[in-house]
């Protein structure tokens, strides 16, 4: 999780009463019966909750399982199809996706199987997704390619939720970037949205009831404000000032370019239940031709960088989740009260 | 040019006294005589020369003229062959290229042509290289490959001269990322290093004699510090907090892992006259499949974010080295009165 250990702290989420803890394998199974009930074939489903349980255990709660209710209302509501991984169409090697609305996850995932094959013959390989519903957490997918020894550059777009520099409306999408390596330790992933907090993090302070922190967000009428449910109405800033605005203006355009999706305040359908999600999602795949030599060198470069502070250790991107993982792992995962009934509820 | 409409105005030199205006064609006359007496052969001469110029034109002085008397030296010391435009060797859509010591310009425009050429049949190529010297402005690659309808991705390493977030020593190199896509209007070009600054802008200010703004970095023992000449010493902050650093980090470690250049503090070449260059270039361009259609919403879109502020008008990348560049065709080119001093020196 990048940016965790900043003083801000924009990652954890806020500590509340209202919640409990509940054994990771039980939060697989109550899932896998809310998807069933759902219409969802067991092969989608294992993917999907795969890729929300993995958020939820490295403690970004905002991509976990407070997305599944929603996730349920959608196929109800016909915006998203349980059962396609989507349609392949092959020019070189550029694999373009019709998701067919299908579920996030399934046709991301089965576009990057068919890029991780091509990619061994053509080098490099790209899937540009269109009509596919919300991906969850990018890490998933980069963790995935870099584990076999592969390289993976992924973006996609949202809904019109972040400022512009300067501006004082939303127009740009929260639009991630993802960068998955393999090392000779574990993979290094970089996964982060070019807002300075993520929307789904504003919600999950809404839903806990907790201010904001000062700089996060504008109201609808372009003022500042620290107010949660008022930061859902406006807009999100962009992280890292002018420089932070303009990648997330240059992936907005390169998803809208390369998959033909909606661009800026024309995006649906990644926060609401009823409407056809329009964004785009681009992967792209190379195939390392380098030996384990700079698999080794990386890895003990990455050692060298967490040693270049003095009184505390540097953290790397993907520390703090592996942490939060295995603590997840042995403690169960922390999640609100009322999310876990709503599961429950759900599943019976 | 990336963030030069902040408050911090880090893109745009102090003014001094101690300048003077050159007209651009001027300026091209007496470096074309400067490379034509190092030996550079004219047509590579052209194009380290307008990678050069067209930066200075953008008022870009950290990517301008002043490196060229740098050139001339590394030409003299043997470690850059200004004959040479790299060895290509493909490997299905992956071009590896030994920039055998080349000119940065010269290798990078050779690579570039060679992958706009391949993905116009397989879609996409990445061009990986080393062994090659300073690239100068990615903007200007991201530009021309733009220009013909495809979209480009390029990063680069440099020498070590940025600290991770929490630590205290240079580390990662200012990393640069740009993004070129075509639109209805003028391509739409990003070009931002991942350190808030350019060391070669920390050199134009120890030029000028100018102080550094507060937060832009550290001295050699880690400690902030204002002072120009303090600052080559030491480190410069990451743009962004942790996302920046974080964004920065994974360049470095793509750029090795595809290129299987040096890493970290083990690069060398990029800002002094004698060691040979080891970092890392990579290029991807990408054929783009859609039609005008997009190119429209694309130009349009960018149009509503410039309107997307209230008193002032919101800025594109691109748009205020629009400006510059034609009030440098206008009124010419404001350099210090020491380096155009400098290279007539070297012309005569």
């Amino acid at each position: 999780v990048v940016g965790s250990h900043t003083q801000r702290g924009w990652n954890s989420s806020p500590d509340s009463a209202d919640t409990l803890e509940v054994s990771c394998d039980h939060v697989r199974d109550v899932a896998a019966e809310i998807c069933h009930r759902a219409g969802i074939p067991d092969d989608n489903a294992a993917i999907q909750i795969d890729v929300l349980l993995e958020a939820e255990m490295r403690g970004r709660a905002s991509h976990g399982l407070m997305r599944l209710p929603r996730i349920v209302e959608r196929i109800r509501n016909g915006v998203i199809n349980p059962v396609t991984s989507g349609r392949h169409r092959w020019d070189g090697a550029f694999l373009d996706v019709d998701g067919e609305r299908g579920l996030g996850p399934v046709v991301a995932n089965a576009a990057m199987k068919a890029l991780a094959v091509m990619s061994c013959d053509t080098s490099i390989a790209i899937a540009t997704i269109h009509n596919n519903n919300h991906l969850g957490m990018l890490a998933w997918y980069a963790e995935r390619i870099a584990e076999q020894g592969q390289v993976l550059i992924s973006m996609t777009t949202s809904e019109a939720l972040v400022h512009a520099w300067g501006g004082r409306s939303a127009i740009l999408g929260t639009n991630p970037i993802a960068i998955g390596i393999p090392t000779a330790d574990r993979p290094f992933v970089l996964d982060m949205a070019t807002s300075l907090v993520a929307m789904g993090l504003v919600h999950d302070y809404a839903n806990r009831g907790c201010h904001l922190q000062s700089g996060w967000a504008l109201d609808k009428y372009g003022n500042p404000t620290t107010d949660a449910n008022a930061a859902k109405q406006g807009s999100l800033a962009p992280f890292g000032e002018a420089k932070g605005y303009a990648l997330g203006l240059a992936i907005e355009l390169l998803v809208t370019a390369l998959t033909g999706c909606e661009i800026g305040r024309d995006v649906r359908g990644t926060l609401d239940s009823d409407a056809v999600c329009n964004k785009g999602d681009v992967f792209i795949v190379v195939n390392l031709k380098r030996n384990g030599r700079i698999a080794d060198r990386v890895a003990k470069y990455l050692d060298d960088v967490r040693r270049s502070g003095v009184d505390r250790k540097v953290l790397v991107p993907g520390d703090r989740a592996s942490i939060a993982r295995a603590q997840s792992i042995a403690q169960g995962i922390r999640m609100p009260t009322a999310l876990w009934d709503r599961l429950n509820q759900l599943a019976t």
